[in-house]
C-alpha cells in the first residue's frame, strides 16, 4: 500500500492512498483524514486503505485522480518523532577519517542516532529554505521507517515487527555548523534544519523480497543538479538493521506510534558508486589530496533523491528540492 | 487560564479547564477536545476557553467537578517539539567543575539546548519506570513554555510573544548514562528518558508580575522522599530568558505551535538554597570532598516538585512521583 498527504492549507493535510505506479490516487475520507490517525488506530485501519488500494489498482476506484508529487506535503506533515540513526559505519568512518579521528571500535557495536525536529517537516517538493549559503548546504539521502507502538525494552525482532512504513528522507545538514555544535557537547540543533520525505510513503511487502532483515536491498540514488552523484546500494553496508535502531532507541523508553526512524546517509565502501551527501564527497577529497575541492549547495541547486524497485519503478516517488534563500 | 488534560484511555486524552485555586474543573467539550487543538488555533479557541475559565472561577459553571490531579496526563501528552536548554549556567559550570573541566566562555552567549522524546510524556503522578537503578537515577526540576508558531530567524522579542503557556517539567535523567553517550558525540538519547510535566499548563498573566523578562521569578521547590531538597530562585539566575532559547532554537528553522521549549536545571549559585536535582548535590560534595556522597534515586524514591504563586498557592500543581522498576 501506498499513502501521502496532499497540501489543503492545513497542517496536518488531507491522507490520499496513490496506485502502485504512483499515477492515480484517492482520498482516504471516510476511512480516516490524517495519516497520524491510521497509525494510531492501525489495525483498524489500514485493511479499509488497503481496500481502497486494491481497488485503485485495478482501476476502480470511482473518484481517482492524476497523482502529484507537487500537491504533496511530508507523509506525516509533522511527527511525535523522528530519531535518525548514523547506521552505515562507511559514512562515520570516512568522515572521521577526513578530519584525522579514528572511529572507535565501540560504534561497532553501539549505534549512533539522534532527535531530530519533527514538528516542522519538508514536502518532496518544497523549497528547502536557508538564511546562508555559508552555513555548508548539504543534502543528506536516506531511508526512513514509520513505527507503530513499541513498548521499553524491545527486541530487534519486536523493532522489525513495529515497521509499518518506509520512505526516502532528506536530512538537510548544515556541515560548517557541525563542529562548534557538537563541540558543546549536546548533539546537533542549529546544524540540522527541517527534514523532507519522499511523496509516498510505502507498506514494507511494496519492496517484495528486497525487504529483508530490517534493510532495503535497492539503491538510492541522487541527483544533484541533475548530475547522478550517487547510486548507492542501500542493502547489504547498512551495520545496524532498522530493528537494531528500535531496539536501542527504546532502550530506556517507549516509541509511540508515527515515531519515524532514520538510518543515516547511505553509504558504500566502494568509491565509484558515488555518494549520498555531498560531506562524503568532501571527505575522500580530503584524504586523498588533503584538501576538499567539492563544494557544498549554493541557492537555486537541486537535488533530486529516488529509489527504484526491482521491478525498475520508482517506490516512493522523487524528493526534488531546490535550494532557496530564506524570505 | 489554567489547563489540564484528564486521562481517557486515549492518546491524548480530554482538555479540561482548571479554576485559579486549582479546586474544581470543567472540560472543555463543545470548545476543544485536545490541547494541541486549541494551540494550532489558539487566536480562535483561546478566548472560548477564558470565558469558562471566568465562569468556573466564580462558581457558576454548571458541570464542574473536584479537580484531581492524579486524573492527569501531562497537558500535551504527546507534542511535535521538545527542545530543553540548560539557562542556568550554574548548572552547567557546577557540573563541569566537579569532573575537572572548565566552562568555555562562549557558553555565556551560545545557550545549550537538546531536542528531547516527545512522543510520551509522563502524567504529573504517573509513576517513573526504569528498568535499572544503576543506570543513575536523577530528577530535574525545570520550567517550560509552549509555544505557538515561530518563524525561523525570530528574535528574542518575538520569541516571547510566541509563548502561550509555563508547565513544569520533571526531565528525568540517567546520569550514570551520560558520559558515554555524549563522548559519542551525537548528544543525550538514552539518557533521557520520558519526560513528566505538572497537572496544569498557565498562561504567563497567571503569574502576574513574577512573569517579568522572560523569566519565572518566582521560587521552585523541590522535595525528595519529602524532604525539601531545593527551594530554588528560578528568576535572577536564568541565564538566558525564555525569548532567547526560542531565538537561538529558530536559527535555522521554523518553530510550530505547540512546541515545548525548556529551562534546563533551575540553579543557584547559594548553595544554601539546595538544588533542582541530584547531579548538583553530587557536584558540590565532589568539589569539596573529593568524591559524592548521596546517592541518585531508587525504586521506591519520590519526588515532589512545585511552585507557588506571590499568593502562596500553588500555580501548576504538583509534580509527585515514584521511581519503579520497569514492568
Amino acid at each position: 500500500m501506498k499513502l501521502a498527504t496532499y497540501k489543503d492549507g492545513s497542517r496536518d493535510g488531507q491522507l490520499v492512498v496513490v496506485s502502485r505506479d504512483l499515477a492515480t490516487a484517492h482520498y482516504a475520507n471516510g476511512i480516516a483524514g490524517r495519516l497520524q490517525q491510521v497509525l494510531d488506530d492501525w489495525n483498524f485501519l489500514s485493511p479499509q486503505l488497503e481496500d481502497l488500494y486494491t481497488t485503485l489498482n485495478h482501476g476502480k476506484a470511482r473518484h481517482a485522480f492524476a497523482f502529484d508529487p507537487a500537491m504533496c506535503m511530508a507523509p506525516l506533515p509533522r511527527a511525535y518523532a523522528w530519531v535518525d540513526g548514523s547506521a552505515y559505519l562507511n559514512h562515520v568512518e570516512l568522515v572521521r577519517r577526513a578530519r584525522g579521528a579514528e572511529m572507535p571500535e565501540s560504534f561497532l557495536g553501539d549505534p549512533l542516532v539522534y532527535q531530530g525536529g519533527s514538528d516542522d517537516f519538508l514536502g518532496p517538493c518544497d523549497d528547502a529554505p536557508f538564511t546562508s549559503a555559508e552555513a555548508g548546504i548539504d543534502f543528506e539521502a536516506e531511508i526512513a521507517v514509520v513505527t507503530g507502538d513499541v513498548p521499553m525494552g524491545a527486541t530487534p525482532g519486536q523493532g522489525l515487527e513495529s515497521i509499518r512504513l518506509l520512505m526516502l528522507a532528506n536530512d538537510w545538514t548544515l556541515r560548517n555548523l557541525v563542529p562548534t555544535e557538537l563541540a558543546k557537547g549536546f548533539g546537533f540543533f542549529q546544524s540540522k534544519p527541517a527534514t523532507a520525505f519522499s511523496p509516498v510513503a510505502v507498506t514494507p511487502d511494496e519492496l517484495g523480497d528486497a525487504w529483508a532483515a530490517g534493510r532495503a536491498n535497492l539503491t538510492l540514488q541522487s541527483s544533484w543538479n541533475g548530475r547522478k552523484v550517487g547510486l548507492v546500494e542501500a542493502g547489504p553496508e547498512m551495520n545496524f538493521h532498522f530493528g537494531q535502531l528500535i531496539a536501542h532507541i527504546c532502550k530506556t523508553r517507549h516509541l509511540r506510534a508515527g515515531a519515524i526512524v532514520g538510518s543515516g546517509t547511505v553509504s558504500n565502501k566502494e568509491a565509484s558508486r558515488g555518494y549520498s551527501c555531498i560531506a562524503e564527497k568532501r571527505a575522500l577529497e580530503m584524504i586523498e589530496h588533503g584538501e576538499a575541492k567539492t563544494g557544498f549547495m549554493q541557492f537555486g541547486d537541486t537535488i533530486r533523491i529516488e529509489m527504484k524497485g526491482k521491478d525498475g519503478h520508482s517506490l516512493f516517488g522523487a524528493i526534488e528540492q531546490t535550494v532557496v534563500e530564506a524570505a
